[in-house]
């Protein structure tokens, strides 16, 4: 791919944009055949984050530029010191691991957040059921602080087409009147947990999928927050996994 | 209070604004008393969530007045149907129940996330140590969903101050380097979950104001997101109270 020119990310872009010394430092470690180059603000070098990046492109033979003009038109928050240009990649899902599948899912935070939960609970597969937002969005990409650059994703159009890809993941599936207490399931290996929208959750008719699970809570809310509850499930069926 | 002329929110302000319908039905069924008027936009009447809005209002004497203008003014995301403007109030906490101690929270989104959470697993005390965000501001009182007034908060200028006027709670303090895993903890009652700031957590000092506490996760991310560790603490918490 060329040297592009570089402008406000779009999302029909070839390219997109880890803003910050340590998603630079992530991609540079997990992703360094796609990184493009990378710019650095003069007033960041003697910080012990820009002298790492330098070492890593230095090492990997990955271009680096100071062009503070260039951060400042591009970055959204203040303080960025060090922006990673990166071409898109496309990824395969691990067959034999266990995945989180997110059905349209919108909220870019909350997409960042859940990538970077998945990470800590050992989770390397996200399959996304489209509408769904770009995942390489640059909010994605730094809500998730360089966590992104370590797992796999891919886009699917429905989540029939996923299931039929993997008939042999056991489907877990969150919805607010399921039939499990999440604490009396013995999640089975290889699974899939599967979560609805923010807004509406997963329709009654996803139950035939698999097993519906339910996360106890007053009714004094509708639901909890997205990226907590896939929190509460990830961390609770990495310790009771089969 | 008299009638503010309405104007974009300001920390200094003595009302702030709970927008959309739903935390506006919730600001009038929880705290009645502090609502100054509702703004409610033509367009939005017929709505099941507006026809209930009005209900209310009629029922408990309060203001409502059709004024797409002013919505429009100070409303910051599209589609909002109805503003509740209301007067700021303080909180006592109940000595006698469980906490919840943010120390020095800066991010709304987490706060009001957080929020909500509590009330889903029945919390309803919630502490906060300056400096700290504004709680009223509507982004948190917005992602809180309504949640914010069915809780009691207090700020309070440091740990100790708090911790000298709650010498009977136990405290379980949520550190990366914690002494003892979530899951061999009993939380005793009544008790105090604490947590630090997304960026830096708790200092190690703070160990000695009770029992410090982790959320085992991979090394491959530096922490947890703030909401979601304190969704799973919260979730454990209820589960394993003694």
């Amino acid at each position: 791919m060329k040297d592009p020119k570089l402008k406000r990310y779009d999302k029909d872009f070839e390219y997109s944009y880890a803003f910050g010394t340590y998603p630079t430092i992530d991609l540079l470690k997990s992703k360094p055949e796609k990184v493009l180059k990378v710019l650095l603000k003069q007033e960041g070098f003697g910080s012990e984050g820009v002298n790492e990046i330098v070492a890593l492109c230095e090492e990997k033979g990955i271009k680096y530029e100071v062009n503070d003009r260039v951060i400042d038109k591009l970055s959204v928050k203040e303080n960025t010191y060090s922006i990673g240009v990166f071409e898109k990649y496309e990824c395969e899902i691990d067959k034999n691991s266990n995945h989180i599948v997110l059905d349209q899912p919108r909220n870019m935070g909350n997409i960042g957040t859940i990538i970077r939960t998945m990470v800590g609970f050992g989770f390397k597969d996200l399959i996304l059921i489209k509408p769904a937002a770009d995942i390489f969005d640059p909010t994605i990409v730094r809500s998730a602080m360089g966590a992104l650059f370590s797992i796999n994703f891919k886009y699917y159009d429905s989540i029939e087409g996923y299931s039929n890809e993997f008939p042999l993941h056991n489907k877990y599936l969150f919805m607010l009147n399921g039939a499990k207490n999440i604490e009396e399931v013995p999640f089975k290996s290889p699974y899939a947990l599967v979560f609805g929208t923010e807004s509406a959750g997963l329709s009654d008719e996803y139950a035939k999928l698999g097993e519906s699970v339910y996360i106890k809570h007053e009714k004094d809310i509708d639901s909890l927050n997205l990226s907590v509850a896939v929190g509460i499930a990830l961390y609770k069926s990495s310790l009771n996994k089969l």
